[in-house]
């Protein structure tokens, strides 16, 4: 099960505080997601993170639909975005929503931070625990967030295709 | 497009035959292949191929149904078989018939040879060359089939999974 509570941050002061709590740096990623008209609260996604030449498919069902922060995920390496995005026309799947981010990737102990800046959105933090244990997994999650000196004022609920369904829908 | 041509033949024998035609032999696949209930004329598929290690998604729109002979193929290399299959379960797709078999893959050109052992089912050559020009091809396939004894009463034309299907079925 993947945990995880999104924040919306800025992003410079944000990332000096991760590095200030002693995460190591796992990755920089610019990422894009296409998302898929299958409905809520299932997602299913195709990924190509362009500057590492890699590309997935990802299918999640959101656990608790509107809070959105406990996802079953199942995802695999793909060996070419396009032609994914291709099998997935075929099969009647719609393109619904295009998400461009780029995110710094973390990691401290079991947790994992994305710090994203996300096109025509803005910054945003994921911090994700991957755990069976939901109620230990969020304990840690908002830990961590208090250190970051994040509140739940700051949390995003909603998912980034929904933010980007809004602003341009 | 990938035109292809099915014969039922002798393993043994068509092998000597295609290693005297002077075809390089390219590699060993042991494959299970799943394929999901898409209806005809498209095609689903997960390959595994065990002795190498590798997993592949394929859509097929066969474009002369019936005949079986020209493909409109897309095909994914996948990091993982089973979440593959799990994905696709989870969209909704429900598995419809497995096909076991041993391959030995041969090339001559633009020729390619699938000398398979299918479980239950016996020997078989696919005789098939990537190409648009499918009347070319087509020359190209009878030419190599002349040349190991095959003829049109050889031609198998139903799919792997619809004799599987009417075997077991």
């Amino acid at each position: 099960m993947e945990i995880e509570v999104k924040f919306r941050v800025n992003f410079e002061e944000i990332k000096k505080k991760i590095e200030r709590l002693g995460a190591s740096f796992v990755q920089e990623e610019l990422q894009e997601d296409v998302y898929f008209s299958v409905p809520l609260p299932e997602l299913l996604r195709v990924r190509r993170i362009s500057n590492l030449g890699k590309a997935f498919l990802t299918y999640k069902l959101i656990t608790d639909p509107g809070r959105n922060e406990e996802f079953d995920e199942l995802e695999i390496e793909v060996s070419d975005f396009c032609t994914t995005v291709e099998i997935l026309r075929r099969l009647g799947y719609k393109e619904d929503v295009v998400v461009r981010k780029r995110r710094l990737v973390y990691r401290l102990g079991k947790v994992t931070f994305e710090l994203s800046k996300v096109e025509g959105l803005g910054g945003f933090l994921d911090i994700e625990v991957i755990s069976n244990d939901v109620v230990e997994a969020k304990r840690k999650i908002w830990e961590t967030a208090e250190k970051l000196g994040l509140t739940e004022k700051d949390v995003e609920p909603r998912l980034y295709q929904e933010l980007i369904r809004e602003k341009t829908g």
